[in-house]
């Protein structure tokens, strides 16, 4: 893994929202993200402590400070980017946090914000970008038709093992598993990328990465393509990891379809909540069952699911190699709980596939 | 079938296109649209001739004038809409357009376009709309968030018989087929509402529809059960047929599952072309069987195929029945070309679904 960040250096804005349901992006930031080096994060609450502390009771080296201007004082590395933390509910911003996107604005710093209030959309916070000359990147926002790409054919020429990992069901760690199989493969002294598909991988610094959601419909296929064909081209890397967004079989939000389609995976890893027994956010909905969302897999792609991640929710710590041997029978294939036991013996199965696909090509 | 245009009166630019695969829009708006009273084509090389007899050798009363300042003089309706019949390679509006495009501004007439070419993008035509009061309707322009609706289930209330006419392909006749259904069953005295998912239908005059290429794709599934649920409030119809886009198993661009999923059809009505052997656009990759699509379908979704309507393209008219026969031996399911025989046969069995479905309801 490369420790010089994609972008830079950055504080990270929680005021009143950090260890909170409301701080959920501020947390992602804290724990890992490639795209920043985070510097410290705002929140007066707990000024003076350390994030990781209290976050996961383990120190993590990034402080929080109370406001902006303790962070420009006290911090020797000097901040390029201020990343609105806050997920609040219906996204939008309050009015403090414009007030402290002024601030940061006038120091210099760079807007970055995944909310669903476009910052870029307020005149006065335009204005003030202009007049500093910083940027301001709403994530969440559609791009312009003329920076999107229509399928080209091209995945064809990505001969690299390519992984796509599903879940059966929204919102169970489909990122978090991606991200653990790229760090184990690069820990094994594999080359991966991984390929980003929402706003929470992009600013956790997928370098090839598009934002499916806000992604107009007619282009999602072709942005997946470029995304996945940009990291072939310009990393050579040994394995391709995709992130998937959403489930297949959902009752209202059906997804993945585009990236089995455009991506092309060889293989793919399913998430699994063993606990769920309704789709997420639709109560009365039955989740369908391993067993069927692995033939749907199969039925509608014709690609082969070849281990399921477990997603441990609901289970105590001494339950989780039950429900893995449980998985494992009713599917007959291997299941890992990459979270709690780490991703090496998942990416040592994976290498595998690695050896059979360089062998294939030879 | 309501006589009273949705809009009302239009004059159709083809200039150069008219009866030419460029002229595809015009063709489609000629030939029928609900949208519009279509009051004259302008074409300088078929002035003066009935737009029907050149396009289908049958008059539809039409005319065709050699511009619209022609069209202004002999006409006795007065038109209040100027459309864009071009729909050239790329979607790239001629110099010639843009001129005529000032003068119907100049004269008062509104702008419907769904060239890629935004023409609301053109400062001087932007200004001079404003200046004379006019609309220009950038059919294929991405609505902006704020008027996008996200999926609430409100689709659960909708008791009515819903359709779903997807494909096994795209380009194959989905839009056709599922306006051919609804006039069919207003002609048998039933209250159909047809949901237009693409730009064409939408110029067409499906009053309920959303348009799926141009939509941001967190908002696709909200805006299909929105047209879904409009429709069934406000019309209170027996029937509502979506139109499908794309194909479920299309190797780039899998399409239908948020009309499966979102619009809770009963039955599915699937468009097949026996003598196509790969995907239109995909040479080299084969076109799934018919038996593998309704399998598949029934996987994803759980939704029945109750009937196979045939696009007879590259067949004698007299290896029609035959074709029909075939698919029903192969799938076991009744095989119509409504476009050679009308779509009475359908019709009589889809009501059949009606009766049972309003008993249902009893």
């Amino acid at each position: 893994m490369s420790t010089t960040p994609l972008d830079g250096n950055a504080i990270v804005y929680a005021d009143g929202a950090f260890n909170t349901p409301n701080g959920k992006t501020a947390h992602g930031l804290a724990r890992f993200t490639r795209r920043y080096r985070v510097i410290g994060i705002i929140d007066r609450q707990y000024a003076g402590q350390d994030s990781g502390q209290v976050l996961d009771g383990k120190p993590n080296g990034i402080p929080v400070y109370s406001c902006l201007q303790e962070a420009l004082e006290q911090s020797d590395l000097r901040p390029r980017y201020f990343v609105i933390g806050l997920a609040p509910d219906g996204g939008r911003l309050p009015v403090a946090g414009r007030t402290a996107i002024r601030e940061a604005i006038q120091a210099g710093l760079n807007i970055d914000s995944g909310l669903h209030d476009f910052i870029s959309n307020d005149p006065d916070l335009r204005e003030a970008a202009n007049q500093y000359g910083v940027s301001i990147r709403d994530v969440r926002k559609t791009p312009d038709r003329d920076q999107l790409h229509f399928f080209t054919g091209d995945i064809e020429e990505v001969d690299c093992l390519k992984i796509a990992v599903l879940g059966t069901d929204s919102a169970i760690g489909k990122r978090t598993t991606a991200w653990l199989i790229v760090h184990g493969l690069e820990a094994a002294g594999y080359a991966a990328q991984m390929i980003g598909t929402g706003q929470t991988g992009w600013m956790q610094g997928a370098k090839y990465s598009m934002i499916m959601d806000s992604c107009i419909n007619d282009f999602v296929s072709g942005e997946i393509e470029h995304a996945v064909v940009s990291a072939y081209r310009n990393e050579k890397p040994d394995v391709i990891v995709i992130e998937g967004q959403g489930s297949l079989m959902n009752p209202a939000y059906p997804g993945g379809f585009e990236i089995l389609a455009a991506g092309r995976p060889d293989f793919v890893v399913l998430q699994h909540a063993p606990t769920r027994r309704e789709y997420d956010g639709f109560p009365g909905y039955r989740l369908h069952s391993l067993p069927e969302q692995i033939h749907a897999i199969k039925v509608v792609s014709g690609r082969e699911v070849i281990a399921i991640t477990l997603n441990h929710e609901g289970l105590e710590a001494g339950a989780i190699e039950g429900a893995c041997r449980q998985v494992t029978e009713e599917t007959g294939l291997p299941c890992y709980d990459v979270l709690a036991h780490g991703p090496d013996a998942l990416v040592k199965q994976i290498t595998t596939y690695l050896r059979a696909n360089a062998d294939n090509r030879n």
